[in-house]
C-alpha cells in the first residue's frame, strides 16, 4: 500500500471505526473560502476537550482548502484518536489521525422557497451530557432515525430525547418563533450544536429552551437549518406515521430569520413568496 | 492499493468510521475452535436486525478460524454497513463490509485467583433501547468511562444508566449473589449483552434485575465476566475517586459461579483459595 493510499483510508484498528472514537466537521466552502470556519474550529476544539484528543493545528485543518475548486463544495474533516490503547483504554499519548475529503455541493433552492415537510421520529435520543453538543462519530441514533422514512417528500425528522423534549432534526437544528420570539432547543443533554445555530445565537436574541412537541402547536414559524443547507422553513409537520399534524403558510416571519441565516452563508437573502 | 491491502483497512467513507454504523464481536479461539460461537453469531444476528444490516453467512464469518494458531487467540470480527447512502440515510441495498483480525490472547490467572479491585465510574450510560444489548460500534461512552482511571490496580469500572441503575462494567458484565440467589442487571435500556452472560443465563437460574448501587451493600459475592477473560471475583469496590467502599473475602460462593463460567470457556474450574 503506498503512502498516498494509506493517507486516504483508515487502518483496520483505527479507533474511529472500532469505537467511533473521534470527531468530524462538514464545512461549506465557497471558492476556496470556508464558511463559519471559526465556529467549526470552535466546535472541533470543544469536541477534542470533551474526548481528550489533542487539538490539531488550525493551519493543518485549513490545508485542504487550497485544493477546493471554484464554486460550492463541502469539506469533510475527520479526526480520530488514531490507533492503539488497550481495548477501550485510550493510548497515552494518543496519535490522532486526520483525514479529509472535498466534494461538490449543491443546496436546494426549492426547499428554501417552498419550505419542507417534516415528521416526528419514533426514536428517542439517549441523554448523555458528556457527549452533548459535539459532533462525534457515534451517530447510530441519527442513522436509525433517518431510516424511519424513505419517501422523498419528507425532508427531515424531528427528534426528542428519552424524556420527550424536542432536541433537533436528524442532521439539522431546530428553530421556531413563538409569540414573536425566537427559540431553539437547549443541547446540554444530547444533540449536535450546529455552527449555523452558533452564528445565529451570536447575531440574534434567540432563547435556548426546554420544550416538548406540544409547544409546536403554538409557534408562528418553524425552521430547520445547518451550515450546508441554510434554513428551510417547515410548511407541514407529520406524525411518525406520516399523517399531517400541522401546517404553516410561509410569510414575512419565515423570511426574516432565513435572510439572517443566508447572509451568514452567502446564500440568497431575498426569497419572496 | 492492492486488493489485499484493501481487504485489510477501511475506505475513507466507510459508514463504520463515519457514524459507527456497524457491529463487532471478539471471540476467544482455542486451537482453531471458537468458544461461545453460537452465542456470538446470535448476538451479531440480533445486531444486524436492530440496525437493518444484512446478516453475513455464518460460513463466511468462520473462514478466519482456519488461520488461527495453536493455543489461545482472539478473533475480532467487524461488520459495517459499508459505503454509500445519503448522509445518515442508509444505502439501499447496503453492501456490508466485513473485516477481521486474529491476535494472540492471554487471560489473567492472578485476577481469577486473587480477585480484582473495581470502582464506580462517574459517567452514566444514556438510555437507548434501540441499541441496548447489541455490540455496535458506538462505544464512546465506554471509552470515556475507561479513561476515568489510569492506575493498574483498578481492573474495571462499574457503569450505571442515566437514571442510576447498575448496568455493566466498561467491557464486562456484572453478576452478584444476594441472599444465596444469582442476579445480573437487565440490559434492555443500555449495555452490551455478553456472550458469557448469555451462556450462564442458559445454564443457571440467574435473575435479570433492575438494581441500584446500594444493592451491592448486601451482596455476598460480586463478579465481572466476559467471554475472553472469564470470571473475575471482586474483592474491593471503590467510589469514583478510588476510595474503598466495600470489600469481599473470596470463598466457595465465589468459586462456584467461576467454575461454571470457566467450564464454558475451557479455563481452569478449580481455583481454590
Amino acid at each position: 500500500m503506498t503512502a498516498e493510499a494509506a493517507e486516504d483510508g483508515w487502518p483496520f484498528e483505527d479507533r474511529g471505526v472500532a469505537y467511533g472514537d473521534g470527531l468530524f466537521e462538514t464545512v461549506l466552502v465557497r471558492d476556496g473560502r470556508p464558511l463559519l470556519w471559526e465556529e467549526h474550529l470552535a466546535r472541533l476544539a470543544r469536541g477534542c476537550r470533551g474526548l481528550g484528543i489533542p487539538r490539531p493545528d488550525p493551519a493543518r485543518l485549513a490545508r485542504p482548502l487550497a485544493e477546493a475548486p471554484e464554486g460550492l463544495s463541502v469539506l469533510k474533516l475527520m479526526l480520530t484518536r488514531g490507533s492503539g490503547g488497550r481495548g477501550y483504554a485510550p493510548p497515552d499519548p494518543p496519535e490522532p489521525r486526520l483525514r479529509w475529503r472535498l466534494a461538490p455541493f449543491m443546496p436546494s433552492p426549492p426547499r428554501w422557497r417552498q419550505g419542507v415537510r417534516v415528521r416526528h421520529c419514533r426514536l428517542r435520543l439517549g441523554i448523555q451530557p458528556a457527549l452533548a453538543g459535539i459532533k462525534h462519530l457515534n451517530r447510530l441514533e441519527n442513522v436509525l432515525a433517518r431510516a424511519e422514512w424513505a419517501d422523498a417528500d419528507t425532508a427531515e425528522g424531528l427528534l426528542c430525547d428519552s424524556e420527550g423534549r424536542l432536541v433537533e432534526a436528524t442532521c439539522m437544528n431546530l428553530f421556531w418563533q413563538r409569540n414573536g420570539l425566537l427559540e431553539t432547543p437547549r443541547l446540554d443533554r444530547c444533540g449536535v450544536a450546529g455552527t449555523l445555530r452558533a452564528a445565529l445565537l451570536e447575531r440574534l436574541p434567540i432563547r435556548e429552551v426546554d420544550a416538548f412537541p406540544e409547544a409546536l402547536e403554538r409557534v408562528e414559524a418553524l425552521w430547520l437549518g445547518n451550515s450546508l443547507q441554510g434554513l428551510w422553513p417547515v410548511v407541514r409537520l407529520d406524525d411518525a406515521r406520516g399523517r399531517a399534524l400541522q401546517r404553516w403558510t410561509l410569510g414575512q416571519d419565515h423570511r426574516r430569520l432565513q435572510a439572517e441565516a443566508h447572509d451568514v452563508l452567502g446564500y440568497p437573502t431575498r426569497l419572496d413568496d
